[in-house]
This record gives structure tokens, C-alpha cells and sequence, in this order.
């Protein structure tokens, strides 16, 4: 089979970019002095995991306990839920899962840490807690300040076991400047580290300290201290990431094959995926991007969306006729994953492996 | 079942409102003299699609030809893809699906009537065919000066015959101000009719003139001489809607049910659900409002949002605890159901039925 007898829109995945991106990315952590644990929700597929696991990973990230079932499903048995597991029926949910594999989850809170705490002594569960440090995102975290504290309410809770710390800091902060991804990356390590430091000191068992995302990772990875980054994008990539300088454009390894149909002005064409296919998430001007989602050959950019019809702004020599095909490289490829059921592994134009995106939707 | 024991996030219909906007609109425009082909693409389920034809729906409306082929299997017989139909794939499926129900679908361009004229002759099929208007999206569609050519070309194809014509036309057009509801209607309506009358004095059986989205479909049903109206979004409201006067607040029948995770901040509430669960298409500031979603009750908007991190602006009055449930109304309430496997039909806090999103993700 191959590309041409794929109804469109249709999300693609260049295997030979995919695999060199795992095998680049897992070296360059090694070579750092540390360990990655992927954040699967950029792909949400074990196939894909597997893949990232014989490469070298130690395990993955999950967001969501619901995501992560999907990959202890699949066989995965090292999983760390990076986000604050709150209220009776996600502890139990989580003391459940902890039976199936080792899973690490993150805590920012005493209520939190309590909750899960009962969940664990009732199923005869052990669950490993990440304590989550504030970053400057302003949505969950502890400060500095309030770390010894909540760690030393988790190292008194029967069924928990303190592991470490860990922390997200995007490179885009609301309200202020953007950061460089190496002053982002080194500020986040550096400040994780010493909060583990002083948490040692004060006699808490800080095995673990997990910072970076794919932009921030290498930085991160080589801050010394830091044991574990969690990149997920790094994968695939996407116009971001490009833009960041994380990956090249050449290394992109997802694109979204569309169809132009119609043709509403010489300078522009319409095609068949719009905010349904590509999501839309990320603002184009707060990347400092010109549209949503760049062709992979070609001049030519996704600058509108409605759900189902993209706008496409054309440049010189880009002139697609109704029936034509282009791919797109979007602007955030995790949340187009999540749109999606399947991506289609493809070797130059033909088509070698589909990869079910089995945890799509999963946000429980 | 009680609401309590719902996992989130989670999205509930209440069902008495869901059930008075669907008798409701449809008495409207009833009365208006036109008729009523809901757009489905909103509940991408065929047991609300069901509620609407015994209301008295002529048919549905859907944006893709998987998308429509879902209700067709659900035992739909009357379907309108008002998208123009494009490549060899989609003519040979349009042509498969006309076999199984009344079909009709949009064209806005001469080789695209030519290949679906094809393919309807190749498997037999009769495929109804609407010309689309442009009418200020710049996104798809003919001008009135172009449409007797194209209706000229479809009349002369065989295995097509031309039923009507069809525009869309939003109330937030890209760079200019925003047009009134009324004005908008009006304007879209007149400018239909027109066209009509000018194609049948040209010898074409104009049957159908097809306008109006939610904000649209009242003004647009009292133009005489439009005959359907195609709103999607009023079987459940949204914060968009509420904000254009389309519904009432008191009208929203879709909430999403989320947990608050962590307290940041005195005024700020980060919540279980982000862009992964709201969507987030529609920038607040577009449509003059102060964040992606509403609280049900109470004073609360939320403000920023990344995949599974929402957080939210509290008003005096609100301090939710960690843990707490907080139910949120969305800014754009299609985006956010084709997040969703399943949508939670309630009454009061008793869970009283499910309605599978069975058409998520069907865009091809």
C-alpha cells in the first residue's frame, strides 16, 4: 500500500526519522550523565514506547493514571504520573495500578499526599511519590519553602514511599519574556538540584530528580544531579520544536497529509484538516510562527482554521490544484496526536507499519 | 449512579435542557416558515441525532462523509455533507453512501463536480449536489457571478442532480468587525434567495436554499424564501453562544464536570482538565470573553489552559478545597465533544443515560 491510497487527512509518521530521533535523543541523555523517562503523551502508543524502552529509556511519563493503564496494558512496568493525583476515586484508581507495575505518582499536597496514602494501606498497595516543586507555571507545585514540609508528611504516610522531586518549566512563561531553552533548562536543574540537596540534608531519601522537557531536556541532562529528563516531543518534533532550535525541520518526523479542496485565491488554498485534525492549542503569533502548521515541502502555511477547512496561505511557486495533496508539519504535534486514532508509518511513499493511538483521549 | 461517582473529566448533558432546545428551536423555525437540518458535527451521536428527527429535523447536516456515514449506519436516511467533496477517494464513498441514503453534498468547483459525476456513474449511484456561496469566509464556495456556470456544468453531468445551493456565514469574519447576529442572518439569507430566484430564472431547479448556524438559523428561517436552517451548536449552548444571545446561559446543556488538583494561589484553581479536554479553537478574546470556559455556578472562568493543567480565576466568594468538583460550561462546545468518548446524560445529580460520541474523530 502506499500514501496515495490513504484517505486524507491523515497523519503519517517518517520511520526513518522516528527511529533516528529515539536512537539521537537517548544517546545524547546518556552522553549527559543521565536518564530519560519519555513522556508518552506525544505519541500515546506502546508501540511506539517499546521502541523508546529498547532504545534505553528507564521506563515513561504519563500525565494521567487512565494513560498510563494503557501502557501497563501494553507491558510497561516502570510509570511515573507526573501531575497531582487528587480525590478518592484517582487514589484508589491509583493504589490499583500500583499492584501492576512500579508506579511512581506526583504529590503537591498534604490532602493529596493523605488521600492517596488510605488508598494505598486499604488495597495493601505501595506507591512511590514524586514531590512536585513550583516551576514558575503557576498550576501545581510546592515552593522551595514548603517541600521539606509536604516531604516530610509523605515519609510519615503508611503505603508511600518518598523517591524524589521533580519539576516542569516551559520555555514560555504567561506574562513574561520567553526564556532560551538553555537559561530554562539550566535554571530548572539547578534549582531542582539544590532543593534536593537541602532535602537530603534534612534527611529525606531524594533518589530521583527529573526536570526537562524537549526543549530544556539536554540542557537539563547535563546539569549534574539532575538522574532523569522527560522529553516527549522529541520523537517527532513539530514546527516548535523546530523553532526553538530543539530539532531541525529535517528531523520532523510527524506531518498531516491533506487534500486542497478548493481554491479561493491564487495565494490561497483550502484544505480538508482544519482545528479537528491539527488542534490549535498553541497561538501561532506566541511562538512567533506565521501559521499553524508548515508544509513539508513547498512555501506554504496553515494561517486560519475552522473545524474541518484550513486556510492556507501559499507562496511563490506553491500552486496546488483542487485534488492535490500537501503535508503539514503542525505547530503542536502532541495535541494533534490526540485527535487522531492511528498513526501510519511510512518509508518513503509506502506504507510499513500503523501504530493504534491507544491511549487517545485517555485524561482520566 | 450519581454524578459523585463519575471519574474526571467528564461531560454531562442535562437532559431537560438538551430536551427543551431541541423542542424548542425546532418550534422556532417551524414557526419561522423554514426547516431544520441540525448540523451533528456539535453531538456526533446518533441517539441525539434520533431527538431531532422526532422533534421534526428534516434530515442532518454533517461536515465529512465518515462523519455522516455514522448516523446512515445508526439508520439516518436523509443526509446533507455540506463540504465540497474532493478526490477520487471521497467521490468513490460519496458514491458508495448515496446507495444507502438520500445524499446530498456540496461542490464549488467544476472538477469536482466532474469527479463525483464519475464516480456516481461508475457504481450507479444518483448523488443530490448543492453549490456552495462564498459568502465572506473566503474559505470555499463560488460567487454569485460563478454559481450559473457551476450549476450550468453539474446539470450536464450524469449520475448528479442539482438540488440547491448552500452558504455559511459566520458572525466573526477574519479581520473585520464583527457583524451582528441579525445582520449577519439577514445579509446571508437575502443574498441566498437572490442567487436562487437569479438561478431558476436561468432554468435550474434551485429546491433548496440552505443557510444559518446557531447565532444565524432564526434570522436566516425568516427570510422568505430560504428553506432550511443547518444550526449545530443550540442542542447544547456554550459560552460563545450565551455571550452572542443565540441561548441563555440558563439554556447550556453540556458541562465538564472537573476536580480541582492544587490551589496555586489564593484567587487561582488549577483544575483536571486543559487544552486535551476543552479544545481551546476558539481564542477568549475573539469573542470578548474572559477565558476558555465558565463556571456552572459561581464566579469562575478559566483562564489558561496547557494539555491537562486548567487554571482557573476565582471570584470573591469561591475557594474550592483541593478535591472539590467545579462543573464548567466551554467557550466552543463542538471542539470540546470530539475530545470525548461518551457524554453523560443527567438528571439533577442521577446519571440517567449515555450517549456515545460515536462520529469523534471522523474527518475524513
Amino acid at each position: 500500500m502506499t500514501i496515495d491510497e490513504l484517505d486524507t487527512p491523515c497523519l503519517l509518521i517518517d520511520l526513518d526519522r522516528l527511529e533516528s530521533n529515539i536512537a539521537t535523543w537517548q544517546a545524547r541523555v546518556t552522553a549527559a550523565g543521565s536518564t530519560l523517562r519519555p513522556h508518552i503523551k506525544t505519541h500515546k502508543s506502546p508501540l511506539i514506547a517499546r521502541r523508546q524502552m529498547e532504545a534505553g529509556a528507564v521506563g515513561i511519563t504519563a500525565a494521567k493514571l487512565s494513560e498510563a493503564e494503557v501502557f501497563v496494558d501494553a507491558g510497561i512496568t516502570d510509570v511515573f504520573v507526573a501531575y497531582p493525583i487528587m480525590g478518592p476515586l484517582k487514589w484508589r484508581h491509583a493504589a490499583a495500578l500500583a499492584q501492576r507495575c512500579r508506579l511512581i505518582v506526583g504529590v503537591d499536597s498534604v490532602v493529596g499526599a493523605r488521600g492517596l496514602s488510605a488508598a494505598a494501606v486499604a488495597a495493601g498497595s505501595r506507591i512511590l511519590v514524586r514531590v512536585e516543586i513550583e516551576a514558575g507555571l503557576g498550576r501545581s507545585g510546592v515552593t522551595a519553602e514548603r517541600a521539606a514540609a509536604l516531604c516530610d508528611e509523605v515519609g510519615r504516610l503508611p503505603g508511600l514511599e518518598l523517591e524524589g522531586i521533580f519539576a516542569y518549566r516551559s520555555t514560555f512563561f504567561p506574562g513574561a519574556a520567553q526564556l532560551s531553552a538553555a537559561q530554562a533548562a539550566a535554571d530548572e536543574g539547578r534549582m531542582l538540584v539544590a532543593i534536593a540537596e537541602a532535602l537530603r540534608a534534612a534527611g529525606h531519601p531524594i533518589t530521583s530528580v527529573s526536570a526537562g522537557s524537549t526543549p530544556t531536556a539536554l540542557g537539563a541532562a547535563a546539569v549534574p544531579g539532575v538522574t532523569e529528563v522527560r522529553p516527549g516531543t522529541y520523537v517527532f518534533g513539530d514546527a516548535m520544536m523546530a523553532t526553538l532550535g530543539a530539532l531541525r525541520h529535517d528531523d520532523i518526523a510527524l506531518s498531516i497529509l491533506c487534500t486542497v479542496v478548493s481554491r479561493p485565491a491564487t495565494d490561497r488554498a483550502t484544505i480538508d484538516g482544519g482545528s479537528k485534525t491539527f488542534g490549535g492549542d498553541i497561538p501561532p503569533a506566541m511562538v512567533g510562527l506565521p501559521g499553524y502548521a508548515c508544509a513539508m515541502r513547498g512555501d506554504a502555511w496553515l494561517e486560519r482554521m475552522s473545524e474541518e477547512h484550513g486556510v492556507v496561505r501559499l507562496g511563490p511557486g506553491t500552486d496546488p490544484a483542487p485534488g492535490a495533496r500537501l503535508a503539514f508539519a503542525p505547530i503542536h504535534v502532541c495535541t494533534t496526536v490526540n485527535l487522531s486514532d492511528v498513526l501510519v508509518g511510512v518509508r518513503g511513499d509506502v506504507v510499513a507499519q500503523c501504530f493504534p493511538v491507544a491511549a487517545r483521549g485517555k485524561r482520566e
